[in-house]
């Protein structure tokens, strides 16, 4: 298994993705230290999650070197030029060829890589992947979701965040087989409950997309649907799964994004409501593609990254795109 | 000055309405005796407002006496029947004729009194204002706003919020400038800040209908059109006034209460967070039709009804029905 990742991405880049690196691999060391201890049979070298590095080899070495990091599983990529972060998605990767996204999305769809890691320019990954690897055949849109805290202290799965403010109810439908696969396989979730989000509990109410995209998850298969689901109904446990076009879903991320600022600022520390710290859960996956794409948040420090790795090996291992295929 | 009051509406009907007009009244009073004191010119008994209460003669009739209120600007208009909360709101109207709503905009609409207010069914009150005193001319969709808490203490204006689900550019634009004269009039915000709930900063962003309303908002004339804003931005002091349809909307009032009761469950009092408690609001006007009509929440307490007779006075003073008639 090879994971590449764009060193350059982020606001903290590429420091806090070095660190990470570090992160995950001292993670791994006592995984296998355990395994020896325990006298388990461990992986085999072979069976090892490889890094690839795409970025400025000097300044990727001198961190890497500076953090004691071990280079055995490691190989760097070196990449010229970076796309920043307000940069035109298109445009950028169309003139910035040797950049760090263009480069690793090139490793990723000649099969040198297996997926790709990102906390650079959204946009750029977005048309990186739907240009590279290209959505998989039969889904109509690929999404992005967001977690959602919960007062049961479980995350919840909201999609679509933001890339497809537009939909059909067929959208809908998808978005909710996608996040049912991802809920149940990465975020150990058995047998997810799909909500729709609406304005009203009983079938008939919402908007003309909703209306028409309820009857349709009724008749979705391998889907667990619970029905409507309210504002007030996102942060609690009714539904694992919450679908709605992206515009809504957008507008309910970045204010639950700005729900921690205001406990910062208030100085309120409270369990449920620390869990509104997004940075801490790492990146997101596009999903609906080809590939493993994860994107993580512009401001992703150390933990994110580590955690963006065990995602993406997580959607590796559990064949996250095989079982989106089969079910298509 | 009349205002009519639905006795029956809420769920504490009619016990907390009497307890708000004895409220009221006696926030009345105290504002005489100061003014006397102050040996200010007090308003005549003719301005005096007064109030014409529509319900269970029997019950409202024991109910003020019980709580030693003042019968002299009162006056009882005895009905027998009650819209219940989830009746169909059409049908319900029309096969109680004498339900406290249907004789209230009765009395309403041949100018008996000059306002009406009730903290029952939401949709009978829409559509009892829709058939009886009918939308402004040029109106082309009468709305619902609701209060936001910001940062800065004061509250924000949110239209619509869950009337309207699916929207045209033009109705945002109307929203905008309803919203516009009610927060400056009512809510005393000179030269309120208009934005537009959007899902990215730049003019072009966003799902069909935003980018489309943004040109038409900016044409506006009589709004300070200050752009778009985003889901972090609601509960801050960037806009006065929110304009979206009333599905985001919705999402966005019913997330925003159930912060109230997450708060409570966690044992948080803050000065900011305790804003999320909309009871304390009091209700709703009904902008674009062609007298107030205020329309509470279903939990209403004595406050709440104070607070919405304190709104409906002011909307007749300030005259809001002809300053929105002006403008069209």
């Amino acid at each position: 298994m090879n994971i590449g990742i764009d060193m350059m991405g982020g606001d903290f880049a590429p420091l806090e993705a070095v660190k990470g690196i570090g992160l995950y691999l001292e993670q791994r060391k006592r995984a296998e230290d355990q395994r020896e201890k325990d006298k388990e049979p461990g992986a085999s070298d072979e069976g090892k999650v490889q890094l690839t590095l795409f970025g400025d080899e000097a300044q990727i070495k001198s961190l890497l070197e500076e953090h004691q990091i071990n280079l055995q599983h490691i190989k760097i990529v070196p990449t010229s030029q970076v796309v920043d972060m307000h940069e035109h998605p298109t445009k950028a990767l169309k003139e910035k060829q040797d950049s760090s996204i263009a480069v690793g999305f090139g490793y990723l769809a000649k099969g040198l890589t297996d997926a790709f890691i990102s906390a650079g320019n959204t946009g750029a990954m977005m048309v990186g992947s739907l240009f590279s690897i290209k959505a998989i055949e039969g889904i109509q849109r690929p999404t992005i979701g967001a977690y959602m805290p919960r007062e049961n202290g479980r995350l919840g799965w909201l999609l679509d965040a933001g890339i497809n403010a537009d939909c059909k109810p067929e959208n809908l439908a998808q978005f909710a087989m996608l996040g049912t696969i991802f809920a149940e396989q990465v975020l150990n979730i058995p047998n997810p409950k799909v909500g729709l989000i609406n304005i009203g509990e009983e079938e008939g109410k919402g908007n003309l997309l909703a209306q028409a995209a309820y009857p349709l998850l009724k008749e979705t298969k391998g889907i667990n649907f619970i029905g409507n689901i309210e504002g007030r109904d996102v942060f609690l446990d009714k539904a694992d799964v919450m679908v709605c076009e992206g515009f809504t879903g957008n507008v309910i991320l970045k204010l639950a994004e700005s729900i921690h600022d205001l406990t910062q600022r208030r100085k309120i520390n409270d369990e449920f409501f620390n869990m509104f710290e997004f940075e801490q859960y790492g990146g997101v996956p596009v999903l609906g593609v080809n590939k493993p794409v994860i994107i993580g948040h512009g401001i992703s420090g150390a933990k994110a990254f580590m955690n963006m790795i065990n995602i993406t090996q997580k959607m590796i291992e559990k064949d996250v795109i095989g079982m989106i295929k089969a079910r298509l």
